[in-house]
């Protein structure tokens, strides 16, 4: 995994045991959580030890390699208990597509193994896991090539959650374009909301591109519409976690106000996905569904609770952004302005990629 | 004080004292600060154990009438400790114009004692400062009546930060209008921002809401576009800190997004306030001061930081909404709706009120 190679390491196989850098800890502590297969694999997924749709994917393909692993050493009820461990990374989290992707993929790549001995199939598996893993540095990469000629030298820019090093394999896909950007010499430097209830902005993005020395500066969500009136924000720019096919957005709540709001200003709003987060089954955003999490995580934060005991809350984890408002769609095969359902029908899809 | 009589009491006065809701603990624990001069009360504004446009004005009037009590006593260079007792007021905070409305106040008030004798002039402070309390508590009732009836039966309404009775001397703006249609019959419920980085929405709408049983429903910041979008906010109703003569409103962070998103989804967006934070001296919302406050409000909340440490902050305090967002502005004379200069010139000006 050398195409891996960053700062920021998100997840890394050693042995049989997959690596994952526990996220809810960060920047606090630098702790490593570590899974042996698929329950363990779909828990750190559902707890948010590993999020970003890049990253749950390669994550959900590492769990399925790792269990066909377990199961192929006592070889028993091999197919059904891999059926199995298929059903519980898909029940993980309900909104990211790459994790169905990379569960389908899994699935093609078992199927072709035919009648395979289990220690076969386990080893097909693993190889595809890698190759899975290492396709996504790689599509950062080329994302970011593509995107960083979006971003003028001197771009003040803005991004919400955290669609970077910490939600791939690597490099990331709204910071990997930040990343090139600046690799290509441009002076660049970020706003980072903070991404309430889970922050992942103040924790996962101002730490990753503070240990790189990319100069960001942290806001609350609800300060990104002053910035913009005041003429301080020169682009926007976000990941997702399922593109529908005509467009539309899935991601991290309150992308949307910030859509709204760039659109009001004049001011660009562009996407940075792989190919794999977008999902042509799904016509339009509507039909996305939206994981509504736990109360308790919108009442306080970290185990500290701040509102009053009892009060109803409400956590809708994602919200729909429309294509009318996407500036740009970037991926690793170029850049789609205005995307739409006939520009992004002419992509490759998700049975080539 | 009679009138002051609500669940919720955010300061009262007893004997030589005034007592001030801590309101940076609420809602984990019910404090008071004492505060008896103008020092101490200038600090409370200051650290925020007080906030909220009409309460700021109330506990400076206080401020004022207690420390002419205190030099009262001695009589020493009377004039001048009590005139540095305004300037110590007037720097505490400097975007909510009730409170330099509440010392001019004040101010008048002294200079027609002429030359009375120092207990006479604080005697005359303290009934100033107790009719600026009464007053309040008046005038957000009317404002109250006046735009209930602005909400229908049903209706959800969304607020954000604290606009009630914790940031005046009782029953509140924004949630005065709330009670006021409550008290009618209406069945509303509150969708409340937590308001970031204070928690005013999390901490103080939530639990002066749920004291009264009103319905009451906590989201994150980022939230409110979603909900919009999905039909699940019939009105948005705030508070304001100053409100320019053009009737642009200078409210806390987060604020224009709102309306931004109100108006963009056909939503009604009202600004409850009383005459006095109506400053017609102030020709537009550009004009208005907006506070910086410290970054380490932001990198964290209440003493536990969790964004790594040495990282760059913004933490404007307050933004501007244009007045061509307002739907209408609700106030003690009535509702005046799209405010401009014509119609808030119109209005009885502070000389009057």
């Amino acid at each position: 995994m050398t195409e891996a190679a960053t700062a920021v390491e998100t997840l890394r196989l050693a042995g049989d045991t997959l690596e994952l850098l526990d996220q809810r800890r960060l920047p606090l502590a630098v702790e490593w959580v570590r899974c042996n297969g698929a329950a363990d694999s779909a828990e750190a997924i559902r707890a948010m030890v590993v999020r970003g749709a890049p990253a749950i994917g390669v994550t959900a393909a590492y769990g399925i390699a790792l269990e066909a692993q377990r199961l192929a050493a006592s070889a028993e009820e091999f197919g059904s208990r891999l059926e199995a461990a298929f059903a519980v990374l898909a029940a993980s989290r309900p909104t990211a597509v790459n994790l169905f992707w990379a569960l389908d993929r899994m699935r093609r790549v078992w199927n072709e193994t035919g009648a395979a001995a289990p220690a076969a199939v386990a080893e097909r598996l693993l190889a595809a896991a890698k190759a899975v893993h290492a396709e996504d540095v790689a599509a950062n990469r080329a994302l970011g090539e593509h995107g960083a000629a979006l971003l003028p030298d001197g771009a003040r820019v803005l991004t919400h959650c955290n669609a970077g090093a910490l939600a791939t394999a690597g490099h990331g896909t709204a910071l990997g374009v930040v990343r090139s950007a600046v690799a290509a010499g441009k002076r660049i430097s970020v706003i980072a909301g903070e991404t309430r209830p889970f922050l992942q902005g103040a924790r996962l993005t101002a730490w990753e591109l503070q240990a790189e020395g990319i100069p960001v500066t942290l806001i609350t969500d609800s300060m990104s519409g002053h910035l913009m009136a005041r003429g301080e924000i020169d682009a926007v720019i976000v990941g997702a976690d399922r593109v529908a096919a005509n467009g539309d957005v899935a991601n991290k709540i309150g992308t949307y106000m910030v859509a709204v709001l760039a659109r009001n200003h004049g001011i660009p709003f562009y996407v940075a996905c792989p190919l794999a987060t977008i999902d042509h089954a799904v016509a339009e955003g509507s039909a996305i569904p939206i994981e509504e999490r736990a109360p308790e995580e919108v009442t306080g934060f970290g185990g500290t609770q701040w509102a009053p005991a009892g009060v109803a809350a409400r956590h809708p984890a994602f919200d729909i952004t429309p294509a009318a408002l996407v500036t740009a769609l970037v991926t690793e095969v170029g850049v789609v302005t205005h995307p739409d359902a006939r520009k992004l029908s002419a992509l490759p899809g998700k049975a080539s990629s």
